[in-house]
């Protein structure tokens, strides 16, 4: 097993991406090849001993945050996000982790390795925790509109996706509307219903936006853009909520004690609503593994995100990926 | 000043929209007509002495939560939320507070009062508290499919509404995307940003789901899908949160010495991000003044609506709605 990780992308390249990189050959018992200039990385390396399960692939280029992604694949042939997919493609690596341009790196994989058979449109699969385990949120982004037979694509990946790497067993999948009658929602929202209901998936029905973290379901399936903007929500509620309990506390004598006292466990409950303990967000529905992982990724969340990885290639789900497709569309 | 109380909606109705009504009337010093089945409204009253600010208005039917709203008002011509409306139209009221069946209470209000000049979707706007005061998101479930032109007259209306009602002088507008640049979103979104930024509204451009929360803008625009899920989500998020904090601190020694000290401020910062510090949401675009409040909604946030409907119709925001839609337009 050998992962390509992105050395160059994300706000703390090539240092925590190289370091978390490094983490996971120790935790993980696997090969990685790191992606991006050799200088750099060998910086990021930091004097550490040279290593037998990590390799180089120095490229020169790199696409930044705030390129436009087509346009920059175009130019630069030789940038890190574009290499990491040509491993792929040419069997030397495995999977792919980054934590740079997203977009970016969703073009570059659908460009070099293609969509797999019986998907439209691949999409980003973000993975957030919840008091019951974790869920599911597709699509986080990929796709800003979707037809009906898009979204109950989603929902097919993401079942095989969240059985096998998530160990949940015949997850449950729900439809992200603005109210649990099948009559609510828009037109497309309508539609899936019906596929959703037509199929052999655990469809639950429609669920709200209060259902996203109360866990009552395994998969939440909605469009790129409603995704994205719950994903983004939740990110931001966190922050605010670790500025606010801490000033909320530190103005009363009796909380400020609290805070003493109970700092351990408060920052362990923002932990666990937190994006590093599953790193990244799989890309559904192309032909290989990739991983999109957060711009601000510390070291464990690139680890985490490898670990995903890893279990994505050695249970085989895009095999199984490919067989509930064909099933799903037989029924 | 006389604000009509539908005494019949609600999970806790009639006993706390009753209670909320009683208590601003005593704390507001206006007059408030309770509309509702008069047997139960008097029971819910509870032997309180008579007070010249509380009148009744008999009706026999309510539209029920699980109703749907058109069939329903149909057919119970005699439904507490259309009386209460029909009290505005006649002129015995100057505004309606419901917690009933939002679609309802929507229905009934265009029914009754028609959409203003300029308006061709009326729009309902959530008040969502954040750390830097409150937040207009706008719309949060009346309209799933909006068209540009819609999009940009929920921030002219949002923008007059948070002007007079909360206090915010020349309030700053987002337009809610999956990104900051302008050619990010979809179609929709793409072409409001074009109009916004033509218009003489305080524009700042695009914003993201993690603004919602942080206060960067008063004012955030999007389609009521889209609206909807995010509210739904911060509202399932704040009840989550409590169920964790609490598990999470009793876990421990600490922790629980740490939430005997720190109960208050704790909940205080999950009460802050509650919605019955505004207690409901108006109704943008109708004729009239309407505020829907949640189901669930307590006393207080009946009365905190009230409050809001009171501010509306003492500071003319229809006629400053009216006037902007109209120099908006020109523009």
């Amino acid at each position: 097993m050998n992962v390509a990780v992105d050395a160059m992308g994300g706000d703390y390249a090539p240092e925590l991406v190289v370091q978390g990189a490094v983490d996971a050959v120790t935790e993980l018992g696997i090969n990685i090849t790191l992606v991006g200039h050799e200088k750099r990385v060998m910086e990021a390396l930091n004097g550490r001993p040279a290593d037998r399960h990590i390799s180089f692939h120095h490229c020169e280029e790199v696409v930044r945050m705030e390129e436009s992604p087509l346009k920059a694949l175009r130019k630069k042939k030789d940038a890190s996000i574009r290499v990491a997919f040509d491993l792929v493609k040419s069997g030397h690596a495995d999977a792919v982790i980054s934590a740079g341009n997203s977009g970016a790196t969703l073009a570059a994989a659908v460009m070099t390795l293609g969509r797999m058979e019986g998907v439209d449109r691949p999409a980003i699969a973000g993975i957030l925790p919840t008091e019951r385990g974790p869920i599911v949120l597709i699509d986080v982004g990929a796709n800003v509109d979707c037809r009906p037979s898009h979204l109950f694509q989603f929902g097919v990946m993401a079942s095989a996706f969240a059985a096998s790497c998530l160990g949940i067993k015949n997850p449950m999948v729900g439809l992200l509307s603005i109210g649990e009658e099948e009559s609510k929602g828009n037109e497309q929202v309508r539609l899936a219903h019906e596929l959703f209901t037509k199929s052999d998936l655990n469809f639950v029905g429609n669920v709200e936006g209060r259902d996203i973290l109360s866990g009552r379901v395994n998969i939440i399936v909605c469009d790129g853009f409603v995704g994205n903007v719950a994903l983004k929500l939740t990110e931001g509620m966190v922050a605010a909520l670790g500025r606010i309990i801490e000033r909320e506390l530190m103005g009363s004598f009796l909380g400020r004690a609290a805070l003493m006292l109970g700092r351990d466990s408060i920052y362990k409950f923002l932990r666990r609503l937190d994006y590093e303990e599953y790193g990244g967000a799989p890309l559904l529905g192309i032909n290989g593994v990739g991983m999109i992982c957060h711009g601000g990724s510390s070291a464990k969340a690139i680890k985490n995100a490898i670990n995903i990885a890893v279990q994505y290639v050695n249970n085989r789900v895009l095999e199984k990926m490919t067989l509930q497709l064909k099933t799903a569309k037989s029924c």
